[in-house]
């Protein structure tokens, strides 16, 4: 099991996208926006992981909730699975709830799912297969 | 930059390195007591990084605090540099403040320091430089 990503929730895109690439020496990868979660990405490229920038684009969004009055948060760690399905039925017989029970499309045209937080204890935690 | 590890922190190390180990299917890599931080920390495997589970050990500790009620909760990112020292000097040209002024030791035998939340708009970012 790899890191494929890390989300990080930002108030600001432009300005968090600033401060990696000039302060950090961070490559700017890709920037799209993810219509059903209604979120702007900024990817970062790192190793064979990303660093995702996430720009909620609605007050009301779960996203801004989370975010509160904090300029950036760390937000959800993701998994890089090479079945998707596979390890959701996995997950499912182990009595992990999902959040997403089938995969949906995430950035980079990848495949992702959301486990339950009360399943994780917790941590918000998302199970990504490639393109 | 590569992502040396997510810092995750928990509640009960034993519980949550066995969600990981048996739900998700991760290898513990180490386990170790860091005294400077007085922190009991889990590495789990994860390609060429890690995820480190955070137990502290004291509860009057800045971690208890940010733990508060949850059971886990994501705490820092770490990016993994060649020199610190150098990487350090570079941030503090730049007017990045640190937290550690000068590397200190952290988790298998790497030299860490972390910048200032004040610095990164909020996120707890380290630098770390593998021994």
């Amino acid at each position: 099991l790899e890191i494929d990503h890390v989300g990080i929730l930002v108030a600001d895109l432009d300005r968090a996208v600033r401060f990696h690439v000039e302060a950090l020496g961070f490559t700017e990868s890709f920037r799209e926006f993810v219509a059903d979660q209604d979120v702007e990405i900024a990817g970062l490229c790192a190793g064979e992981s990303y660093v995702e920038l996430l720009r909620a684009q609605s007050d009301d969004s779960p996203l801004t909730r989370f975010l509160g009055q904090a300029q950036t948060k760390l937000h959800h760690i993701a998994y890089r699975v090479a079945d998707l399905r596979a390890a959701l039925a996995e997950c499912s017989s182990r009595g992990i709830a999902a959040i997403d029970e089938s995969p949906r499309r995430g950035a980079r045209n990848s495949l992702v799912a959301f486990l339950h937080p009360k399943s994780t204890n917790g941590v918000l935690i998302e199970l990504c297969q490639r393109d």
